[in-house]
């Protein structure tokens, strides 16, 4: 049973020529060159699971029997929400020393909130779970999610840790220096996650993971994706340490950039065929789809024993921020994966997005809403 | 007539022999070496003076006939609000480089809104008269303002620039680098200061100013207040630059600790007489008292024409942590003052409230009430 392919984790590809994938609701499709994206999605239905506890397990395995009354099966994002602190100044203080910033700005960020939010904006039910702490960078970024249109019924707030944050210091030179601060994004995590945690996540059409907040959540969280059937999403992005042999394990898509994929595998990423030999590494450490951002020169989707499916940028008229353009990128696939569109609309779709939000000014405020995406796929 | 020297401006000193002051409500007094300072001030009206506009001004020369119908004149200060950032790092970041925080956490501060909630903490009717973003970390500062009793009908919410904060970085060596972001402290503020803020000003029994917001907003306030007889306390703490003469010509009492006032003079500040040589220069800039935080050496109140009245410290069990200290204990004074202590009683009770903050860590958190100042000042 093909369905089965993330339960048993078989070498079955997400992306099969029977095109399995995650939609309950198989969108009308056309040979034309032209994608036809579903402009009105299943509507965000915020009382899902909890008005229908015994609600079926709508993954990858049952897009065969899609069922129009039950609502779309939600994007999961599990993730971090950070308190992304700008300050913008000639140079770094010296020990001891005080300056003053030319400006300064706080905004909602983390990778697992802007994921989420993209997921929102683009119109697609999604939901986050999360930690922030009892503060007021908590309420920045409960309001972010939820202008975003995220369900926050699986956001948890603190007592333990402030709000994660990071200090960006951007100097007149380019160069940024970053202080980090865990915060809850790192502790105050249950050392078991709640069962009531965990069915939103085997509720899931995906789960999108990426690697700021510990390494066991994450685990226990895939682990729960993968015995429902639930199709896993590792963006790459975040701490700088060895991806654990259980995490990648249910691990579905690993989705790191091209500095990351270096990292990861200890080789150079700097010619596509280094980076296919890089990805061949990530197939014998246990994963066996891997999604890769290669900034400017584009993305692709490597699966073991196929061609890679290559997509060039869409290119934007100005470059503002790329802040947040993997983010988006990495949400946007997997909104188009869970909608049922192929690889290669797929990559489109993502790179639609991603071409949108370099084109605006921060994270969270650059993410481009359905219309936008859709629009810009249109035209010629 | 005695009641008018803050008014004309003569050198008659806010403490003269007849014991002028701003407090319409005289105290019961001994003379008893302990204290008796009111332990049930009057309670804070926070619909004053809205619904009573034609509140006459109850200022020093209001004290000779007060009026038990009518409410304390509050303290009002009017300055800085801050998020103020610590993170507690190993090291600075290089240029580019990104590194992890120990801990972080976001405190309300900033001196004014220190001050004011310092005035809050003793019962003392206290007004904020500042600025914060919409933001939250604007939030953050109305709720501690709010929680510490602080009347925020003059608090301004700005969309112009975000709230003041600064980025604390605290290093393993103990060095602090500071980044101090003015924002709405410094932009925003209306050209010309309106009525109903400087309304709150000229009914106030003493205002309290600092140098955290622009000198054009200092200024203005301190003529109102000079215009309505109101004396006016410059706690010289914040910006490092010349203090105008149009701002010194409106205050009564300059409030620098030793560092401050041998920035402000040019002079050396390491002996009592350096000290004493260097308010003289202050006398000679156009401010007649000059109240002196020498730090572990304890205070000192400078009357030109007098002898200087000093305070040691009172001393702390275990000093904790500093910060805020210097505005505990401008506040405790200015709230000493306005209810009609003696000059020696008033550097006692701020000498108490800062000898209770040094033993809390962080400085709003830190403020002392006012029994627990009663109760330091009553013990053996």
């Amino acid at each position: 049973m093909k369905a089965l392919s993330f339960i048993s984790h078989s070498k079955q590809s997400l992306f099969s020529s029977s095109q399995i994938t995650a939609n309950p609701t198989n969108l009308s499709k056309t040979d034309e060159s032209i994608l036809k994206f579903n402009q009105n999605p299943i509507q965000f239905n915020p009382t899902f699971p909890q008005k229908n506890p015994n609600f079926p397990s709508l993954s990858v395995n049952s897009s065969q029997n899609p069922d129009p009354q039950n609502p779309a099966p939600p994007l999961v994002v599990v993730g971090s929400a950070n308190a992304d602190i700008y300050v913008e100044i000639d140079r770094l203080p010296k020990e001891g020393e005080t300056i003053s910033a030319k400006s300064g700005q706080t905004l909602a960020g983390g990778k697992g909130a802007n994921q989420a939010v993209c997921g929102g904006k683009l119109s697609y039910p999604t939901y986050f779970f999360g930690q922030v702490g009892k503060d007021a960078n908590g309420k920045l970024i409960s309001e972010a999610l939820e202008s975003g249109g995220v369900c926050l019924d699986h956001l948890r707030s603190v007592s333990e840790a402030p709000t994660g944050h990071a200090v960006v210091m951007l100097q007149s030179d380019g160069q940024n220096s970053i202080i980090i601060v865990g915060g809850a994004n790192m502790c105050g995590w249950p050392l078991v996650i709640g069962d009531k945690d965990l069915e939103i996540v085997r509720n899931a059409g995906i789960v999108l993971l990426q690697r700021e907040i510990p390494d066991s959540v994450n685990i226990q969280v895939a682990k729960a994706a993968r015995s429902a059937g639930v199709p896993v999403i590792l963006d790459a992005g975040g701490m700088d340490a060895p991806l654990p042999g259980e995490l990648l394990e249910f691990v579905d898509i690993l989705s790191p950039n091209e500095s990351e994929l270096s990292r990861l595998t200890g080789m150079p990423t700097e010619t596509f065929q280094q980076v296919g030999e890089a990805v061949t590494k990530c197939y014998e450490m246990g994963v066996k789809q891997v999604l890769v951002k290669l900034g400017d020169k584009g993305s692709a989707l490597f699966i073991e024993g196929e061609e890679a499916v290559k997509q060039p940028i869409i290119s934007a008229p100005k470059v503002l921020d790329t802040t947040g353009a993997g983010d988006t990128f990495t949400a946007a696939f997997a909104v188009a994966l869970i909608e049922g569109q192929s690889k290669q609309e797929c990559l489109r779709f993502a790179a639609a997005a991603a071409s949108l939000c370099v084109q605006v000014k921060g994270a969270i405020p650059s993410m481009p809403d359905r219309d936008s995406v859709l629009n810009l796929l249109r035209s010629p």
